[in-house]
C-alpha cells in the first residue's frame, strides 16, 4: 500500500539511502534533517509514518518521538526508530517514548519494508474513523484526540496463548504488574476465549506443539468479534519468514524469544494505547450521533428519535400481529411550578420526573421527551391491561414522594396525568395511536388530574 | 491481510481446491454449494469477500451477484466471479451484475491471491465507516446503505491520464456517453489536475513515454486530496508483474489493452459506485453528527453549538487582541402571535425570522437559536459600530416586509429588538459579553421595542 513516509536523519547520505529504497517501492518520501522540522511536517498532516533517527544533535530522536506521541494531532502516526547500535537500553528508551518499532543500521530491506507496510496499513484502518472524530470535534463535541493521546496504556485485559508454560508464566508475571492477564495453552481454547471475552491485546505463540500459531493470528484478525483487537506474535529469532508473514496478515507486532521483560511491557503498552485510541474515536463519533437524538435536559431520547422509531415499532407490531401500547404522561399544573418557583425549579422537576419514569420502564420501551412537560412511553407487546398497569405504577411513584427543588433545599408535591392507548386492527398508522393517547390524556386532565385514562379499545 | 472468504461452487472438488489454496494463505474459508446458501451467509455478515462460480444449477452466479449488489446489507461485499470460459460476453454479464472482477478456470494462483488481497484491503478501509453509518441508521437517521445500493454509477467526473492519444480518445468517447471525461497526456499535469479537481475515478496508463505510471498511481493513492478516489490502471497484457504491483499499492482495478469498450464502461461504473458508496457513508455519519448541533425548527445551529463555539471564538479574539461582537435578537410580542394565530403560525414566523437573519450575516458569523424566540449572532472581528450596523440592517429587514403565516394565506407585521455588546479588555469570559447583550436587549424592550440598543463600551 502506498503512503507518505517521513524520513528524519541529520546525515544527508542516510536520508538519501532510505529515500532511494522507499521511493523504489513507490512510497512518497518527505524528509527532515532535524527534530523540529520533523514535528512541523507531522503536525501539518503531511505524512503517514515516520522513520526516525535516534541520534541527532539538538533534539534527539527519542525526544521527537515522545513529543509526537503525546501531541493529540500526531499521536496516531506510527514511528519507527532507527538506531546505530542495537542496545537493549536504546530500544527501551524508544519504546518508552512510544515508538512502534526499531530498525538497526545498516537497515535490512525486507524488515524495513515489511514494517512500514504493516504500520501504514494499520493506520489506514483508523484514518477514516479519525477523520469522522475530527469532524465531530469541529462541531464542538469535545476533543477525542486529546483524551486518546493522554491514554496511559495500563490496566488492560490481556490474553496470552502459549503452550510453553514456563515462558508464558514469566510473561504473565511481568505483565500482571499493570494488567489483568489470562494464560491459555490450547490454541483452540484461546480462539474461543478471545471471541467470547473482551481483551485489549492478545499475545500468540507461533510455536504451538502441533499447531500453526499463524493460523490463530489470522483467525483473530478476520473474525468480527476480534478484528479490532491488536495481536502480538511470540516467535523464535530464526522464524523470520513467518514473522514477516504474520505482519502481512495484519498482526500488529512481535516479540522474539527469549523475551526481554522490559521490551515486552513497553510493546504491550503501545498496543493497548493503539486499541484504546481507536476505541475512543469510535465512541466519540457514536456519542456525537447519539446527542442528536437525546434531550439535553432530561437525558431521555428526544422527539426526533421518538418520531423515527415509533413508525418502525408500529410496523413491526402490525407485521407480527402483536399489540403495542403508548403512554402520554403530562405533569399536572406544571406552569404553576415554573411561575411559583422559577424555571430552574421547573427543570429540576422535569429531570426527576424523567428519572422516575425511566426507573419503571424497560430497556426495550422507548421513553422520550415529547415536548415541554410531556413524556411519551412506547411499550412493545403490551395490551391495554399491561399498559394501564405500567401507567398506574408510574403515576403512583410520582405521587408517592415529593420532588426536591432549589438544589435539594426544598420539596414540592407533583402529580401526573396519563393517557394510554393500544393499537387497533384498523389503525392506519402510528398517528392514530398517538391521537387516542392524546385524547385520553385530555380526559384525564378533565376528570381532575393525577389519574390514568385508557382510550376505549 | 487476513479475511473470511466465501467460496461458492456447485461442484465439491472445485470448492475443495479453492479452499485448500486460500487456507494455505491463512484465509478463513466459508463455503456454499448454491446461490441461496451463499446469499444467506452474506446477509448474516459472515464473510468479507465472495468467490462465485458463474455456472450453477438453479440460481446461477450472475443472478447471485446481482442480488448481492442490489441488496443494501450486502452491496459492499466484493464479488469475484469464476468462469470456466473466458468469453467477453460472460465477463460483461458478470460486470453488469456488479462483479468486481473475474478469474478464469483453471485459476492462476498469483492472480487469485493478488485480487483477493487487494479487494479485502479496500473493503477494510470502509468497514469502520460502514459500521458508524449502521449505528447512525440504528439511531433512526435513515438508511445510507439503501441509497448507496441504489446508486447507478453514472454521470461521474473521470480523469484519463494516458499519452497514447488515439487510445485515450476512444476511451473518452466510450465513457463520455454517461460521464464527464477529461484527458491529460502528461503524468505530472495529471497529478496536478487530480489534486485540484474532484474526480470520481482516475484511469492511469502504466506506459507513459519516459515515466513510470505506477508512480502516478501510488501518488494518487497516498495524497490526502486523492486517496479516496479509485484509480484504474491501463496496462499491456504482458505487464502482469506491474499490474500485481499496482494492486499491492492500493490501485482498485485494471484494464488490459486493447481495451474492450463494454468492459471499460462496466468496470468504471463499478468504481464510481464504490466511490459514491463510501461518500454516502461518510455523509450520513457527518449529517447525523450535525443534527446534534442543529435546531430542528429553524435549521440554525442550536444552543449546544453556540455554547461550545462562543468560548473558542472569544479565546481567539483575546489571543489575537481582536474585537468580537454579540447580538441577541428577540421577536417583539411573540406570545401574541402564538396566542392569536396558533403555534403553527408562531413556528412559521420563527423560520422566516431565522431566514432573514441568515441572509444578512456571513458564513463566519455564528447564528444560533438561543431559546424560544431568541436568536444569537456572534460577529468575529466586529467592533461596536460594525455590530450596530449589522443589527440595524437586520432590524430593518424584519420590519420592512410582513411575514406570511397559515401557509402563505395571511400576513402579519413582525418587529425585533436587538441587544448588542462587544468584548471588553477586562471581560473574564464570554459570559460577561452575553450578559451585557442581554441587558441591552432588556433595555431595547423597555424603550418601546423594534430597536437596537448597544451596551456601553
Ligand atoms: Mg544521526
Ligand atoms: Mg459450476
Amino acid at each position: 500500500m502506498s503512503a507518505r513516509v517521513l524520513i528524519v536523519d541529520d546525515l544527508f547520505p542516510n536520508l538519501k539511502l532510505l529515500e532511494t529504497k522507499l521511493s523504489l517501492e513507490y512510497f512518497d518520501v518527505v524528509s527532515a534533517m532535524n527534530g523540529l522540522d520533523a514535528i512541523a511536517i507531522c503536525e501539518k498532516g503531511l505524512c503517514d509514518i515516520v522513520l526516525l533517527d535516534a541520534m541527532m544533535p539538538g533534539m534527539d530522536g527519542f525526544e521527537v518521538c515522545r513529543r509526537l506521541k503525546t501531541t493529540p494531532t500526531t499521536a496516531h502516526l506510527p514511528v519507527v526508530m532507527v538506531t546505530a547500535l542495537d542496545q537493549p537500553s536504546d530500544r527501551l528508551r524508544g519504546l518508552d517514548a512510544g515508538a512502534d518499532d526499531f530498525l538497526t543500521k545498516p537497515i535490512d530491506d525486507t524488515a524495513l519494508l515489511a514494517r512500514v507496510r504493516s504500520l501504514v496499513r494499520l493506520k489506514a484502518m483508523t484514518d477514516e474513523l479519525r477523520n469522522r472524530a475530527l469532524a465531530s470535534r469541529d462541531l464542538g463535541f469535545g476533543d477525542p484526540l486529546a483524551a486518546a493521546a493522554a491514554e496511559t496504556g495500563l490496566n488492560a485485559s490481556l490474553l496470552i496463548a502459549d503452550d510453553r508454560r514456563a515462558s508464558a508464566g514469566r510473561m504473565a508475571a511481568a505483565l500482571g504488574q499493570s494488567h489483568c492477564v489470562e494464560v491459555v495453552c490450547d490454541p483452540h481454547q484461546a480462539l474461543e476465549k478471545a471471541t467470547e471475552g473482551s481483551y485489549d491485546v492478545a499475545l500468540v505463540s507461533l510455536d504451538f506443539e502441533g499447531f500453526d500459531g499463524l493460523r490463530l493470528c489470522s483467525q483473530l484478525r478476520s473474525l468480527d468479534r476480534t478484528r479490532t483487537m491488536p495481536v502480538v506474535m511470540l516467535a523464535d529469532a530464526g522464524d523470520r519468514a513467518r514473522i514477516m508473514r504474520g505482519l502481512d496478515l495484519g498482526v500488529h507486532d512481535y516479540l522474539v524469544r527469549p523475551i526481554d521483560r522490559n521490551e515486552l511491557v513497553a510493546r504491550i503498552r503501545t498496543q493497548v494505547r493503539r486499541k484504546r485510541f481507536a476505541h475512543a474515536l469510535r465512541e466519540s463519533v457514536q456519542a456525537s450521533m447519539e446527542l442528536a437524538v437525546t434531550d439535553g435536559l432530561t437525558g431521555l431520547h428526544n422527539r426526533r428519535y421518538f418520531d423515527s422509531h415509533l413508525a418502525g415499532l408500529f410496523r413491526e407490531a402490525v407485521l407480527r400481529g402483536r399489540p403495542i401500547a403508548l403512554l402520554l404522561l403530562d405533569i399536572d399544573r406544571f406552569k404553576t411550578i415554573n411561575d411559583g418557583f422559577g424555571h430552574d425549579a421547573g427543570d429540576e422537576v422535569l429531570r426527576q420526573f424523567a428519572d422516575r419514569i425511566r426507573a419503571h420502564t424497560r430497556g426495550i420501551d422507548i421513553v422520550a421527551r415529547f415536548g415541554g412537560e410531556e413524556i411519551v412511553v412506547v411499550v412493545p407487546d403490551a395490551g391495554l391491561d399491561g399498559a394501564q398497569q405500567v401507567a398506574e405504577r408510574i403515576r403512583e411513584r410520582i405521587e408517592a414522594a415529593p420532588f426536591t427543588i432549589h438544589g435539594g433545599t426544598r420539596t414540592i408535591d407533583v402529580t401526573v396525568s396519563v393517557g394510554v392507548a393500544v393499537r387497533h386492527p384498523d389503525d392506519a398508522g402510528p398517528a392514530d395511536l398517538l391521537k387516542r393517547a392524546d385524547v385520553a390524556l385530555y380526559q384525564a386532565k378533565q376528570e381532575g388530574r393525577n389519574r390514568v385514562v385508557a382510550a376505549a379499545a
